[in-house]
């Protein structure tokens, strides 16, 4: 368990991740690019320091980029001048190849495993911040060749001890494909539709009618899309083909409702039953089969990263190199 | 306002109607395939009749076709060989050319307007009825060129006057349009998510990371396939078209991430920003500029078509022939 945790970023998830920490008694070292919040994060157990590089020097075991991905490159730059190879350097970013680059050019990716958590809201900043906002919240941790197995270890003690969360290890790119198909790509099919209204002559018409199924398939297409479209182009080689695939998919649905092909129709439709029956057992009785697994030593990036394809997530930490680990989504 | 109100068909909708009007007052009618809900309907207040060709013996002003898409051919046949030409009918089916088909090849035409509530939920069945289903909804009444004014008028007294409901009057083919536009192509598109999900290798890594907008994008896609798919085949012909339109709008994004044509993308996001605004203003502080109109002796049926491509909606009957009017969705 790490005694103190530094954080750079005190906006929803650092603030979160700040608040959350203090609670469970570990100290807390933080920095944000203004001191805003600086008086309300110390009223609430927070410690802050005036420039970047001074958590650095408050010795944290743990450091966590919570800034911006557009200053990730920046911040590393200026950390790496006062750098100590003691510390844990990780982030929050959704992006992961991007993160790792920035890491590397100043010279810190021995320091470095990745990290994302699952977690987020509709807001911003140290105001909106709270412990309960990372509640029950699935992290994926980024590694690669070169990870050393001790700071991944370090990094599940926070994640599945300190913070009682889960975790599942991936490599970046792996990362990043799964997030543009939950996130990125259906990001920009929910745009798509919303262009489709709003270039269709009808659309006074359709919106008169429009309901729920038209709510919750266009509700993230309301949100800044300068914001959607910075995500989309940063994971731009990932979600291209999903979108090349979607099209593909929905002209031949398209060909078969012109033609009146009703097995192509009905194979469309009946494709994802095996996803649609793994959601509905979900909904009855969540599955959570525990098993106890030791970390493997050698090839245990492997070992790790195969735990997630198999719908495995890690849950504790037990003895040196023990894992529990839960089968939460398989079909 | 009408006297006496028959319903066929005494599931969610129909029951739901049936109950409003008890309510309100009026005298209900109902006819069901199964006797099932009868004892429980009769003791809120609706008489139950054995066969659907005693509804017209009830002497209904309006009678109302509540009964499944499916069925319609068949029950219209048998209404028509009892059928009293005082009595106007009308449906609540959700595509509209379909019924009225029907209608007309039962000789019915002359005494038929068209009608669409937009309500319902994910529950079906006379025990999921509730008078509240129908609280606050709009209704899409379809008319064409023989359709007579009384009926329209008769219908509008019954949504506006007795249901406190609002109503846009349209041709069956702008209905069916519109409706693929906000519901059937966007089911067909959240099928296509949850298919591509299914298909990917990382579907077990990427379903542990899904968070609110996966959840919100595929929600209609775990709803039961076969009856989507029923729905989306009725209305094809106008579905086709649209995801025809989707792909191509999806194809140009995948071109642009890929060459990093950043304006092309820039286009793509910034398409709706009307829709946005408009949604955005509608959250804040949704428009009621009422306004009074007259229903004109001459092309009527293109009068009120044109006031629901204004995004304008029928709120009241102010005497003889006259129309409060909302602008409710226009931007």
């Amino acid at each position: 368990m790490p005694k103190t945790v530094a954080i750079a970023g005190l906006g929803l998830i650092g603030g979160s991740l700040a608040l959350r920490l203090v609670e469970r008694g570990i100290r807390v070292v933080a920095w944000n690019h203004r001191e805003t919040p600086y008086a309300k994060a110390q009223r609430m157990g927070i410690e802050t320091v005036d420039r970047v590089e001074d958590l650095v020097l408050a010795h944290p075991d743990i450091l966590i980029l919570c800034t911006p991905l557009t200053t990730m490159e920046q911040v590393c730059s200026t950390l790496s001048r006062v750098w100590d190879a003691n510390i844990t350097l990780t982030d929050v970013g959704s992006v992961k190849r991007q993160v790792r680059a920035s890491v590397e050019r100043a010279g810190l990716g021995a320091s470095y495993v990745g990290a994302h958590p699952m977690a987020g809201n509709e807001h911003s900043g140290f105001d909106a911040a709270y412990a309960g906002l990372l509640d029950d919240a699935l992290w994926a941790i980024t590694i690669d060749e070169r990870s050393p197995l001790t700071r991944v270890q370090q990094l599940l003690a926070l994640i599945v001890g300190a913070l009682e969360n889960r975790a599942i290890v991936l490599d970046d790119l792996t990362h990043d494909r799964a997030a543009s198909l939950i996130s990125h790509m259906p990001h920009v099919v929910a745009t798509e539709l919303a262009n489709a209204m709003q270039s269709s002559p009808l659309r006074f018409v359709a919106q008169a009618l429009a309901a729920g199924s038209w709510r919750d398939m266009t509700r993230v297409a309301l949100t800044d899309p300068a914001r959607t479209r910075a995500m989309v182009e940063e994971d731009g080689d990932t979600v291209a083909p999903l979108l090349r695939q979607i099209a593909s998919d929905l002209l031949v649905m398209a060909e078969a409702l012109e033609s009146g092909e009703t097995l192509a129709s009905q194979e469309f439709f009946s494709f994802a039953q095996p996803y649609r029956n793994f959601r509905q057992e979900q909904c009855n009785q969540p599955k959570h089969d525990t098993e106890l697994l030791h970390i493997e030593e050698e090839q245990w990036q492997e070992q790790l990263v195969a735990l997630a394809f198999a719908g495995k997530q890690i849950q504790s930490l037990e003895g040196e190199r023990g894992l529990g680990v839960n089968t939460v989504t398989a079909w």
